[in-house]
């Protein structure tokens, strides 16, 4: 006999306490300016390059800084560094996720009024993010042409949980015989009408794109609060 | 407060009753001198098309059979259906790991003494399954070279609970710019000793080392059979 009534209690309980965390979060957000991306995928698909990208890019223009989760190390951090935007580590020991009571506690010494954008790269993986609320303005699920055009069918709750798709890596297509319908195609399969980008942050092919779609997405974000207030 | 002390009591309950599970099952596959072999790695690694070709090789000289974990579809199922050896799907909703107790169920219809090896493949996840005992003989965790080099030492633990490690993909190395000598440090560097293949399931190579492995693992367990009866 698995006690697996009581496990799902609990979990609803861990779960209803971080919707408490992220909902006060993303009012804070919301009150200081800051647009805030939260990215998922599996492990190496290609997050942290992609994210190192998007902070050179937008660090020209634009106030931004990263939070990066991992099981272990502090290499993510390291490598982000080098875009010379404030990056803070956040290592989740065994979890397989972020919390938003640790997004929270990362930023105590950060002053949002500070920022523009704010970036959250959770730990890798398909499953476990999809459950948690981090207070994030928009969800970014990368998947990379190397994984394979069927993921999204076979983990639908995390495209489900997600707000925009980003195909990573797309420079290793053609090695790969990377099939963009069908992948694109799947996406839309389980959830219809999802946004998808396709980039490469090795050759910043598609990265203009994406920023564009960032700034105006800030630029909104900004004159809802001008007009509320 | 997240009421996490009584989250961690109630999974040590589910661990615990997974582990007594675990230990009946091995014994079941010990006593019906069958070789079980498990597969974990992060989704879109390969494990499916590695599993596929193990399959077709082995099924020459060998009774062979396979449970495949996935959170949705039967995609697996059908895709290793094609190597004519019989296949069962374990499809586990939104859990993130098979336990023990799913492939116990699912064996329910299959007679143990009529195979030689039997291969478990995981969810795609590096942090889940690694905690869950299965029974198997052996646990490989794979990797491709599309990954990056660096994913043992962010994910320590998987390496730590499995017994050998596949370098997938290796036909792409060369477009990914694949550092071997960085990628095997870093198993080394958190599981000494460890054995590393590296295979293309694409091509074919490595694949006859890998399966001199297995049939020599498999003596090994009759033998051992045969001493103690």
């Amino acid at each position: 006999m698995r006690p697996e009534p009581r496990l799902v209690e609990v979990r609803k309980n861990v779960l209803k306490q971080n919707d408490v965390t992220a909902r006060a979060l993303r009012e804070q957000f919301r009150a200081a300016g800051v647009f805030v991306v939260s990215l998922v995928s599996s492990p190496g698909s290609g997050k942290t390059m992609f994210l190192e990208k998007t902070l050179t890019l937008l660090r020209q223009n634009y106030r931004v800084a990263a939070l990066v989760g991992d099981l272990a190390t502090e290499n993510d951090a390291i490598r982000l560094a080098r875009s010379q935007a404030p990056v803070k580590q956040i290592t989740t020991g065994t979890l397989c996720h972020l919390e938003a009571a640790m997004v929270e506690s990362a930023l105590q010494e950060w002053n949002l009024n500070d920022l523009d954008f704010l970036f959250v790269e959770n730990v890798g993986n398909l499953v476990c993010p999809s459950s948690y609320d981090l207070g994030e303005s928009l969800r970014l699920v990368l998947i990379s042409v190397t994984e394979g055009e069927d993921k999204p069918l076979k983990y639908p709750t995390i495209f489900n949980s997600a707000d925009v798709a980003v195909v990573t890596k797309m420079d290793l297509a053609g090695a790969v015989e990377f099939d963009w319908n069908a992948a694109y195609g799947n996406i839309q399969a389980v959830r219809p009408g999802m946004k998808v980008f396709k980039v490469s942050a090795k050759t910043g092919d598609g990265m203009d794109e994406y920023m564009n779609f960032l700034t105006s997405r800030l630029g909104e974000l900004r004159d809802a609060i001008v007009s509320r207030s």
